[in-house]
C-alpha cells in the first residue's frame, strides 16, 4: 500500500455490511451452478443428479500460516484461496465455489481487506471459482481467514486416499522443496534485515519464494488426467510434506510403499540453495511441506500414458503393507520413512 | 472439567491427526446424503436432482463471541453449530453437514477440546446433522472456531431475503431480548464475582443465560411451516437484532414496513429483568441480537394458518418503500428503525 497513513479508512467507519459491500461490488459469479453468491443467510448451489458435492475448509492463522513481516497480504489471499483449491483438486474434482470468512483487528485498515480481496480475487478468476458468502467479525489481536471450496465431480471420479492397490506406481506432479526453502530463504533475510537494516536480497531466488509466497494448486494435472482418461485409485495434495501424505496413503490403503530418491522431481533452484544453506535438498523435498503439488497412484498400465507428460513424474511404486514405508537412498539403502511434516500443534 | 491439572494432555503430546481421530472416533454419520466423512482432503455429499446444495460458514472468535470466563466449552461448541444452522433453516432448508475447523493455543489441554467436541456433537445429534471434516491448527493467542454447514432444499422452497411483498405479514419465531439480557446478567456477574469474590447469582435467570449460552435454532419453525404447506415470502434469521434483519429484508425487497411495539413477543423473565437493570424491554427485543429466531414474511392470506401456532406471532406489516421502515410504538406513534445491530467491527 502506497497510500498516506492519514487517508487509511478506518474498519469502524465502514461496519459489517458496508465493509462487504465494497469488497465484493460488481464481481461477477461465472459457474452456472451458482445459483445465490453474497447477500443471503447462505449461498445456494445447483448440482446435477450425476454429480457429488465435494466441500472443505482450511484455515489461515497470521503467525502460524503467514507472516505479514514479507507476505503482502494480495499473496496471502490468493495462497488462501489456492490451498483450499488444491484439496478439491486432491478428490479429483472441479472447484467452482469458495465462502471466505475472515476476523480481524482493528489495526488493520480497509486499504489492507482490499488488497487481500484482490488477492483472493484474482486467485477466483485464475481457476474459474466464485466467491459466494462469507462472514466479517472483529478480532482482539491479528488476522484469520477460513476459506470453505465446494467443488463436484462425478461419483466414479472421486479419488480418495485409502485405495492405493500393490505395484500402482505412485506419481507426483511438478517439483517438490521449493516451498520450504522459499520459507527458509525469508526467515534468512527477516533476521538480517532486523540486525543489519540491510534491504533483504532475493537475487536467484524468485522460483522458491513465488513457492512459498503466491503457489499454485495443480489444475493442469487434473485436466491431463482427464484427457488421458486416468483415474487415480488414490490421490492427496503434499501440504505436509511427502513424508507424511505417502503415509497416509499407506496407512489408509494399507499398504507399503517404495519410493526412490533418486527419482525425485527437486529443481536446480532447491538444489542450489539447500547447499548454500547447509541443507539437504532430499529432506526438503520428502518433509518440507507446502508444495501443493498432487501425489497420486496409478495403475502399472497407465504408464504408457503418463511417460511422456513433463510435470509427472513416477518416484516409486506400492507395496504389500509388511515392506513398509521406505526411501530408497540413492546407495540403495532403504529409509523407512517417519511422519516428519509440519506438526500444526506442536 | 474436574481433572486434576496434572493429568491434562498437551496438544503438543498428540499432533494433528491423533488429535481429530480422538476427537472424532466412534461418531457415525446418520444422512443417507453423506458419501464421505472426515478423512480425505475434502467431504463428498449427494444431493438428488431436485434439490439445491445450501452453504453457510460463521465463525467465532474468543473474547468476541464468547467469552471462557462464563462460557463452558461444551456450549461454545453447541451454539457454534446452532448459529450456523440457524442459516440454513433461514433459507427454508434443511441442515445435514457441517465442516470445523479450530485455531487454539497450546495453553488449551486436550481436555478442552474434548468439552467443545462434546458441545459439537450434542448439536449435531439434535438437529441431525453430520460432522464431515475440517481443520486443525494452532494460534498464537486464543481459540477461533470456523464452522461451515451444508443443507439442501427443494429450488421452489428455499426463500430469501429479497422477495418480500407489499402487505405481507411480518412473523417472528419464539421471543426476542432474551439472550441479550442473558449476556447483561453474565457481564454484571462476572463483575461482581471479580470485585467481591462471590460466587455468581442465577437464580431466576436460567432462560436468560440459556437463550444466550446454548441457543437453539428454530428447526421446528421450518417443519411447522412445511407441514402448514407454506413458503414465506422472505426470511431471514435474528443473529443481529430485530431492527438490522428488518432492515435488511426491506432495502433487499425495496419496501417499508411497519412493527408494532405491542405485538412484539417479549417473555416475563426478559421484562423482569430489563426492569431490574434499568434496561428498556423493547429495545432489548429490537436491538439485542442473538435471539437466532427466524423473521419471515407470508402472504395476508396465509394468517389463518398460522394465527393459532403458539410459536409465531404476526408483527407487523410490509408497506411501500417510500412509507419507511417503522416501530409503531404504543402510543401510536412511527419511530424509524436505525440499525443499532451488533455491529461486528466496532
Amino acid at each position: 500500500m502506497s497510500e498516506n497513513k492519514n487517508k487509511l479508512t478506518q474498519l469502524s467507519e465502514l461496519g459489517e455490511f458496508l465493509l462487504i459491500e465494497k469488497l465484493t461490488k460488481d464481481k461477477k459469479c461465472v459457474n452456472a451452478s451458482t445459483i445465490k453468491g453474497i447477500g443471503d443467510d447462505a449461498a445456494v448451489i445447483n448440482q446435477t443428479a450425476d454429480e457429488k458435492t465435494v466441500v472443505t475448509n482450511d484455515v489461515l492463522v497470521e503467525g502460524i500460516h503467514f507472516d505479514l513481516a514479507y507476505s503482502p497480504l494480495k499473496y496471502v489471499g490468493y495462497k488462501a484461496v489456492v490451498v483450499n483449491l488444491s484439496d478439491i483438486y486432491a478428490m479429483n474434482a472441479k472447484p467452482e465455489q469458495i465462502v471466505v470468512s475472515f476476523a480481524v483487528s482493528s489495526r488493520f485498515p480497509y486499504e489492507a481487506l482490499e488488497e487481500l480481496y484482490k488477492g483472493i480475487y484474482e486467485a477466483c478468476e485464475a481457476y474459474g471459482v466464485d466467491l459466494v458468502g462469507g462472514d466479517t467479525t472483529s478480532s482482539k489481536l491479528g488476522m484469520f481467514l477460513s476459506i470453505t471450496a465446494i467443488g463436484k465431480a462425478p461419483i466414479e471420479k472421486i479419488t480418495y486416499r485409502d485405495s492405493a492397490n500393490i505395484n500402482d506406481l505412485i506419481c507426483v506432479s511438478g517439483d517438490l522443496g521449493a516451498a520450504y526453502l522459499g520459507l527458509q530463504v525469508l526467515e534468512r533475510e527477516k533476521k538480517i534485515t532486523k540486525e543489519t537494516n540491510m534491504p533483504p536480497n532475493w537475487d536467484g531466488k524468485e522460483y522458491l519464494l513465488q513457492r512459498q509466497l503466491r503457489p499454485e494448486a495443480r489444475k493442469d494435472i487434473i485436466e491431463i488426467l482427464d484427457e488421458l482418461k486416468i483415474v487415480p485409485t488414490s490421490m492427496i495434495d503434499i501440504s505436509d510434506g511427502l513424508s507424511s501424505e505417502i503415509l497416509h496413503i499407506c496407512k489408509m490403503s494399507e499398504t507399503g510403499a517404495k519410493i526412490y530418491e533418486e527419482r525425485l522431481p527437486i529443481s536446480e533452484d532447491v538444489r542450489n540453495t539447500a547447499n548454500e544453506m547447509n541443507l539437504i535438498p532430499t529432506t526438503a523435498a520428502m518433509n518440507g511441506g507446502e508444495d501443493y503439488e498432487l501425489l497420486f497412484t496409478i495403475p502399472v498400465t497407465e504408464n504408457e500414458k503418463i511417460k511422456d507428460i513433463d510435470e509427472i513424474t513416477v518416484i516409486g511404486h506400492i507395496t504389500e503393507k509388511d515392506q513398509g514405508v521406505n526411501v530408497i537412498a540413492i546407495d540403495q539403502t532403504p529409509v523407512p520413512i517417519e511422519a516428519q511434516g509440519w506438526n500444526a500443534l506442536s
